[in-house]
Parts: C-alpha cells; structure tokens; sequence
C-alpha cells in the first residue's frame, strides 16, 4: 500500500448526499481544509427521485435537478468532490487515517455521512465478514492468491475492480446485480443468479444461489456503502444506525454523522441540517485543539 | 373573550422562520389540516442577513431574497399565514387550545418554532410574571381596570395594542424600544428612556429607568415571542431551550419544537431540517391516534 504521508486535513467528510454537501459548504465557508469522498453523481436515491417538493426553497423539482443545484453549488464554492471509496476509517488520537484502494488520508476531524443502504444483508454475510467475506476486493486480493472468489457487484465500479483481481487470484466468479454491459475479462466466469446465502465452517467454503451453489474461498460484496459498524471500528451504533447526540457527535472524539445514516426520516432537508450541525461542531472542536 | 369552538386542525404551528415553513410544507403534502401561525414578514433574523451562502441548494442569497423563496414556496403550495400572536398554549390531554388574543383554537398537535430572542430578561421580569408583569396587553387589561400600567414596546404591533388597553386601564405609559412614528393616542405618555428593572414587594410597584423610575401597577413587554416557559405551562426546558428527543418530541405528548428555539447552531436550514422531523413525526403520532 502507498502510504502517502501528505498534509493532514482539517476535515474528511464522507458521503455525497445532502448530509455530506451541505456538511462541505459550511466547513468550507469557516475556511477550513477539507476533502469530500464520494462521486459526482451524489446520491441514487437523490437522483432517482421523481418529484420533491419538501425541501423548503425549493418547491416541484425532480431529483435530477436537486442534484444539479446541489452540484452547481459546491461547484460554484470551488469544492471539489474525490472519487474514492473509504474502505475503513482508524481512530489514531488526535486524527484519522482514511483508507482508500491505495493511499491513506489524514484528518484531524471526519463527517460520516454514506447514507443507509436498503438491502438487507444476505444470510451468512454479517457472520462470515472477515472470514471470507470482505468488502474491497482490491484491498484483500493478496490473502486469496491461489485461491478462487466470487465477486457479488452492486455497482458498475465493481467491475474494474473483479478485473484487477482476476489478475491477482487464481479463479473468480462475478454475479451481477447490475444492468448493462459486463467489460469483464475472458478469464471471469459470469454467473446470472440470485445469491441467497453464504455458508462455511470456520471460514467461508460456498454461495449457495437461488438455481444451485458455487464453492468459494472468499466472497466480495462490492456496493457503494459500506455498514458504518465495518467501516469504523468501535463506532457505537443503535439499532442499525450510527448513534449521535443533538450536535451529531459519535462516540469517537472529533468524528460526527449526519444524515439517514443517524436515522429516519429519510429525507434531503433533514440531512442537510444535520449535515450543517456537524460541520459547526467540528469546526468548533478544531478551534479547541488549537488552542489547546 | 369569545371562545370559537370550530373545527379541530390536525396540526397548529406557531412561527414562520425556517423550521415553522418547512413543518408546514411536510405536513401540507401529508394532507395534514394545518393552521399555521406567524407573519408574512416570516423572521427578522432571515430578512436582515445580508448574503447566506450555507443553505445547500440556494448559493449566494440575501435574506430578502431567501425569504421571497420560501414565500412562494409556501404560496405555491396554497398555505395560508394566520397573522395572529399565541400567547398561550393548554395541553388538554388528547388535544391542546391555542389562545390569540380574542380567539382559542384547537388542534391536535402542536409544533413551536417561535424562535430566539437574544434579549436577556429585565432584572424583575421573570420574578414578578403573572404579578403585574405580562406579555399580552390586550388578554390582561380587564385587571388593571382603574388602574396605572407601563408598556414596553418592542415592536410596532404594541402601538395598537397600547392605544386599545388605552380605553380600559386609567393611565397608560409607553416606553418605546424601536424606532419610527410612534401613532399613540393622546392619553398615553410616552417614555423615551432605558428600562433596567422592574420592582415591588408582593407585587409590581414600579418601573426603574436609566434616568429614574416610574410607578406602576403593571408592566407589559410587548414583542414578537414569547419565552416558551410561559408559553406552555409544564413544558420541560435545558438550560434557555425547549428539551426534545431526537423526533423533535417535547415532553407533552404531542407538543414538538424545532429550530433555534431548540437550540444552537441557529441556522437556517439546520432549523428546516428540524420542522420537517418535528411534522413527520407529528403526522406518524395523528394516524397513530386515529388507529386506536
């Protein structure tokens, strides 16, 4: 791994959505130095929607313009969006190290804001994580050389990503839980099937599909988010959410959240207040270090 | 005082900052049967803010501007502004009466988003509510009959309110804290000086001033809000703000409160984040009612 040691940011926010860009503008606007990880694309289920008109100020747009005025806004801030995903996030005292597929990043405070993912996990997945099941194919290559994996792709990035590990293993099978073109290797087996649970002993030995099983040595399920649980050890969660207090503080000193990823209702305005509540508060707590 | 039992609204709101539009604009869209009150003025705080570029969506605007977009917004939407003060709100188990100055409404649910003031209390204004210290002139003004009261006016509306308690009470002075023509009727001193504190033993005597003092039976402080405490007797307070729950619940079933009124950052679509949590919830705790 590429450990680039560059200059430590004031502020690593996570997450395109509301939440995440309206955390950006106002951290921005306090004159900090952040970085904001996700894509340009910000959010599917922004875009997705057909008609919003709860988002005070502005009434009857569509989900595809409410991007493009989010997007013209941060645009028209000069803040720039980093296309990487932030495999795992490590506490270290006074900062953070950010783990992307191949470099690190430091922060003195991070913004979780990824969202909520609606998909249920498949039977096995939670209980075989790190036993086989893992959640960045680039990151875990090395520990299946030799070896056979199936790659469960929930988004088109998957694909670069079952390509460069074909080249590293010595088997891979890609079950697409995406439309569109495959631009996948010769060598990848293709397998058009529902997965319905992943099963082993004290590691994971198989996929069981709805039309049959595959044996495998380990199983990627590459999506856009990742559960906040995974993604930060020791991160304190309620139910399935990350838990904050009213000024979206978690657990871990100097990291907040925001968004639906703290819990319901889902919906844009209220991660964007939340969003903005974290940014002040972390710009508060920056001050404080540096006057300590 | 005429007592209107007409229909019960699902939902009253009281203020019409942020946090109060974008309540009503989520309860509207849930078919809720609203009553929103407040002036189309909306808030001081948003029309005097120069430039706002940290509402996620709207870069670069003036507070004028801000607030012709959320007029229009909630125009667009057909809701209507009651322009009337609550200068008391009753819980009555399963609904709550709002009293005007000459009018009781009724509804269900109640979400109060009247704001912040930053004034602190007069020395003796606390101590001496509801023994000769009041915020509504007009609803107290039959117990000062034959009496002598001193208004404190910070705002243009206790001009009207000054001049009608005129007619009751036997002397009237009015202390003016804004500026422009004063339309007062001839019968009313007025008082161009700095109120400091209000004293007497059992209860009000007299009115200290910067350079004197006066006496009086009674002291009005007329303004825009008033503190939630007195408000809604039994609503539990954190420090000066209204204490809620994460759904914006205020210790009253029923009751919910968002925006500065709950506490800090006070920004703008921090507070519409909250009045949308606040009529969400509001709405999930009338089907709730209707279910049983």
């Amino acid at each position: 791994m590429n450990m680039s040691m560059s200059n430590r940011y004031d502020i690593a926010i996570v997450g395109t959505g509301p939440a995440g860009l309206s955390a950006a503008i106002n951290a921005k606007i306090r004159n900090k130095n952040i970085i904001l990880f996700g894509t340009r694309n910000l959010s599917n289920k922004v875009m997705k929607a057909p008609k919003v008109n709860n988002y005070l100020g502005l009434p009857k747009v569509t989900g595809e313009e409410l991007k493009d005025t989010f997007l013209s806004h941060i645009d028209d801030m000069n803040i720039k969006i980093t296309e990487e995903r932030i495999n795992n996030i490590y506490a270290m005292g006074k900062y953070f190290n950010l783990m992307a597929n191949d470099k690190v990043y430091e922060a003195s405070t991070v913004i979780l804001a990824t969202g909520v993912e609606f998909r249920a996990p498949l039977k096995g997945e939670l209980e075989y994580l790190g036993r086989g099941v893992g959640y960045c194919a680039t990151c875990d290559a090395p520990l299946y050389r030799g070896k056979k994996v199936t790659v469960i792709g929930y988004n088109k990035e998957s694909i670069e990503e079952t390509n460069f590990i074909s080249e590293i293993v010595s088997e891979v099978n890609f079950v697409p839980m995406i439309k569109g073109d495959l631009n996948l290797k010769d060598n990848i087996n293709i397998i058009k099937s529902r997965p319905i649970s992943i099963e082993g002993d004290r590691k994971v030995k198989k996929l069981v599909l709805d039309d049959g099983e595959i044996d495998t040595d380990g199983v990627f399920l590459l999506k856009d988010s990742i559960a906040p649980g995974q993604l930060v050890p020791g991160l304190e969660m309620e139910d399935q959410y990350i838990k904050v207090n009213r000024k979206m503080e978690t657990n871990i000193k100097g990291l907040y959240a925001a968004g639906d990823i703290i819990g319901k209702p889902y919906q844009y305005i209220k991660s964007a207040g939340e969003g903005q509540v974290a940014a002040l508060n972390a710009v508060s707590y920056l001050d404080e270090l540096k006057n300590k």
